[in-house]
């Protein structure tokens, strides 16, 4: 059987689609990237499930071509493809507690940003002051989510032992982790410092362990971030 | 080999266990349910990984006895255990594509629901008129998430044909996708009344395809919502 065309589509930045396209590059898994550039994005919305990027087109020559939301749900996906996702039950469990605890690490920063859940609840976005309170708080109280779960994520590495999440190998857990990672560790967001992942030493070990992986260099080689008007394809 | 002790721990009510324990009676999954109370929930909560439940043990007789914590990670597992998760990657992925839209189907809602992510970004709480006017707005404006994932869901039952979300039998989509319906459609949240899912009879259907079917008949005849002091064991 001839395996599906893949295409990916989402804006040229890292965002929801880099654990994505980080497992494609690591399990080889060949796809098609299609970049939208932000001032298509209005227009090309309404053609959307649910208005939501990234989209995974999958083409298997047939009459029904499938078009499914869900960055998660896409990173699964390659990961099984890849294989970057355990075939053992107990193992996967694992590695989808990591993932969704990741998720939930990010829950109160993205209520902060533009764009999210927040749009649904009022026409009315909370203020700059507003941000950079609850930011504050998220970067400095324990209880805040973020940083329980750093500490969390920390501790399972430290009981694991082999740098890596689940097993003794990458994961798409891993990948999840390092979405929430580099970008709480980037400074790009105002409110949030890159020294809040200082007191996770093995957080920190672990973005260069990923960083350190020859595909994962040719793909950062490759593509600079953000990635501009630029479709790249791996077919 | 001998399968794992599973045992799940939850308060006496449906919430995000109940997924996990609908999966567990159709996939005839054998697990112990430890029910919590709430007034011991503090004192417990903090031998708990992240502060949350459902949590699930897995000892499996040997000395690494795991506690494991996400509810739709475990919902996963026991969908793997009880035939309710395909084992084909597209397949698969488009069970996972359903269930993280019901996750964001419902993200807007969780905010006003107290002990959500706001706990994290405030310790002011909304206040009930702020609560109500969110809901209201949820319950009404079509891009306010829920009515837009009611639509999409609605159609991909009108698309699939078979009145499940995915193939032709149950999976953990459906049952994902019913803690949505079962909680907008039960009239407890104040401001989201019941008729809010009129306008989506496939819905409306499937909610009924659900509690048809036997095993799921069995298991609400045996155990009354809300559970109270009930603990109840399937092994």
């Amino acid at each position: 059987m001839t395996p599906p065309t893949l295409t990916l589509t989402y804006f040229g930045i890292a965002g929801a689609a880099e654990p994505i396209r980080l497992a494609a590059a690591i399990g080889k898994v060949p796809y098609i990237h299609k970049s939208l550039e932000f001032k298509d994005w209005p227009e090309y919305k309404k053609t959307t499930p649910v208005g939501l990027l990234p989209l995974l087109e999958v083409d298997n020559g047939k009459d029904d071509k499938q078009v499914i939301p869900e960055s998660v749900a896409i990173l699964r996906y390659f990961g099984k493809l890849g294989g970057l996702y355990p075939t053992d039950p107990l193992e996967a469990l694992k590695v989808d507690s990591i993932v969704d605890s990741s998720l939930d690490s990010m829950k109160a920063i993205a209520l902060t940003v533009q764009g999210s859940v927040t749009n649904m609840i009022s026409d009315e976005p909370w203020t700059k002051e507003e941000v950079a309170a609850i930011r504050k708080r998220i970067a400095t109280t324990k209880d805040a989510g973020l940083l329980m779960y750093m500490a969390y994520l920390n501790g399972v590495l430290e009981k694991n032992g082999s740098g890596w999440f689940v097993g003794d190998s990458v994961t798409i857990a891993d990948l999840m982790v390092l979405r929430v990672t580099s970008w709480v560790g980037s400074g790009m967001l105002d409110g949030i410092p890159p020294e809040t992942l200082d007191p996770f030493p093995l957080i920190k070990a672990h973005m260069e362990k990923i960083a350190a992986l020859p595909e994962v260099k040719e793909f950062r080689d490759k593509h600079t971030t953000p990635y501009g008007n630029f479709k790249f394809g791996m077919k």
